[in-house]
């Protein structure tokens, strides 16, 4: 097996990527095709002094930035490291793509290169994320900000197929992300897709609120992609401001000053917990391959376990397990 | 001054109303009309040994419940608390009213019973959050689901005059909530509004993501009630949820219990610091009339706080502000 991964892409450079790529490479049974900066790959592999043969590199001369918007840039950087990578895949030199970098152009190149699933219409990305019961998947995040019902519909079965493929859990249940509970409440565009998912063969619990999140009340957890955009970046902004709210009260205490010393290795932990990026990335669902995004603070651990995602996702033929769901429904 | 307090509202029942309702009146110079069950707020009164001439009944014979959808209640109820009490705003019989009940009865019986303000199209409800750098206000969270970008606008008009005029600060920054800061992003909704902010006399500063949400990046943060909601109610399960974990967390490791008895003090004023109920409730911006809704969940102080707010929103005129506004602009 060959996983491509964005040697460029992430906020920390390739040197983040390609450590998180020789962890993975030493413990999971595959092989990575780096694309990017050959000589700036071939000194990070040195310099991380890795000298085995299951790591490959493939050169490409452009970048597309985090903050390019992505679909002049894919149209216009035929070399970068994202399209480059994503070409591999299509011409089936490689089994998956994974990238932490720009996800719009990651989105727009993958579409644009792979294709999407025979009656998918858009793409969606789809995040693993801990709740207090165990996993949700949240779907979609920003591929897709005003999406049509019946792509709210096929996000469902699609991570239905994840689920019960990827994460072994028969039957999930599916919840419409809403500002209440009872079925009369939502725009238009909820009240559609409602009836949409009522209809299908979908484990359809209703609406579930902003604040069930992360209850676990729903395995997955469906919204248009600029509610989604937002509740994550939004979550994301919580944990940090009530890190530095709990640091600064701690800090201006006796009682506290004494108690953070007891108390390091259990924010560590919680912020592990927390952090969905540690559960291996986020896939993208629709398109006619494996693809895997990757937040772009993604750390060392966040790449390795994005490369173990893509590996599963492979082995498990899970691009075919979507078509066929796609199909009986 | 009289306000007038919704007595039957409130997940906690008259018990917590009637007790904030007790401490508003012994610490600060008004008067407070309690509207609802009769006998049950004498009760509360005489068990929490209330003697003095600063609280009033009205008796009103309804309750709206919390979950009763809004439009309907309203209509059939004409009995219920919320209804009666703004009745009494809008014979000037009172000068402002506050509910910790069902919002969105609260919202149309508003709306209904004093009218909105010229110019306005819809109310908006302004969540007053603490953030990194102090205070931001979030509008609207929940009132309009599905506005117009003309309606985005006024929100920005009159939570800019609240700022000037209520929390005291000249020339409050406006950003709009989207998906990312570069001005090509965004659903048409967003871009429509965008156009118009950027041709208004607010400093309009562009663009917000989730992640700046308490980041004070800006003082007032423009969205859908839609999406506002979602967020509102997003960060209100992370809190809970990182509560959970940190506490899971902490009585799993030796240190970590030994590290929570020197903490105890730190979480409590934390949670005190990201409890934007404790602010004292959310203004109903765009009635005709000092409205303030208060969360469910309200406790003792938060009922406290909101009659404060009423009063300051009553002897500053605020009304009157955000009518000067509308029309200057």
């Amino acid at each position: 097996m060959k996983i491509v991964v964005d040697a460029m892409g992430g906020d920390h450079g390739p040197e983040v990527v390609i450590k998180g790529v020789i962890q993975a490479v030493n413990e999971y049974e595959t092989e990575v095709v780096l694309v990017g900066n050959e000589p700036e790959i071939a000194e990070q592999l040195k310099k991380n002094k890795y000298a085995g043969n299951k790591i490959h590199i493939h050169p490409s001369a452009e970048v597309i930035e985090m903050h390019e918007p992505a679909a002049t840039s894919v149209r216009r950087k035929r070399n970068s490291s994202i399209v480059v990578g994503l070409n591999l895949v299509k011409h089936q030199k490689a089994d998956a793509f994974f990238s932490a970098g720009n996800t719009g152009a990651v989105v727009c190149a993958a579409t644009l290169g792979l294709g999407l699933l025979p009656g998918i219409e858009r793409p969606g990305i789809a995040i693993i994320t801990p709740t207090l019961k165990g996993i949700s998947i949240i779907i979609d995040v920003g591929a897709n900000i005003d999406p049509k019902p019946s792509q709210l519909l096929q996000y469902g079965i699609m991570s239905d197929a994840y689920f019960r493929n990827i994460l072994n859990k028969p039957d999930p249940t599916v919840g419409i992300l809403n500002v209440g509970e009872e079925e009369s409440k939502g725009t238009e565009f909820i009240k559609e897709t409602y009836e949409l998912l009522e209809k299908s063969h979908l484990n359809f619990i209703g609406n579930v609120e902003g604040k069930d999140l992360f209850s676990g009340k729903s395995d997955i957890i469906l919204c248009d992609g600029f509610v989604g955009n937002v509740a994550l970046k939004v979550t994301e902004s919580v944990v940090e401001t009530m890190m530095t709210f709990l640091k600064r009260n701690l800090l201006s205490s006796m009682l506290g000053r004494i108690g953070i010393f007891f108390l390091i290795p259990s924010f560590k932990r919680l912020k592990k917990q927390l952090d969905y990026s540690e559960h291996g990335g986020a896939p993208l669902l629709g398109v006619n391959g494996v693809v895997i995004i990757g937040h772009g603070r993604s750390n060392v651990s966040a790449i390795k376990n994005a490369v173990r995602v893509a590996k599963e996702e492979v082995e498990r033929k899970f691009t075919e397990k979507i078509s066929e769901a796609i199909k009986s429904q």
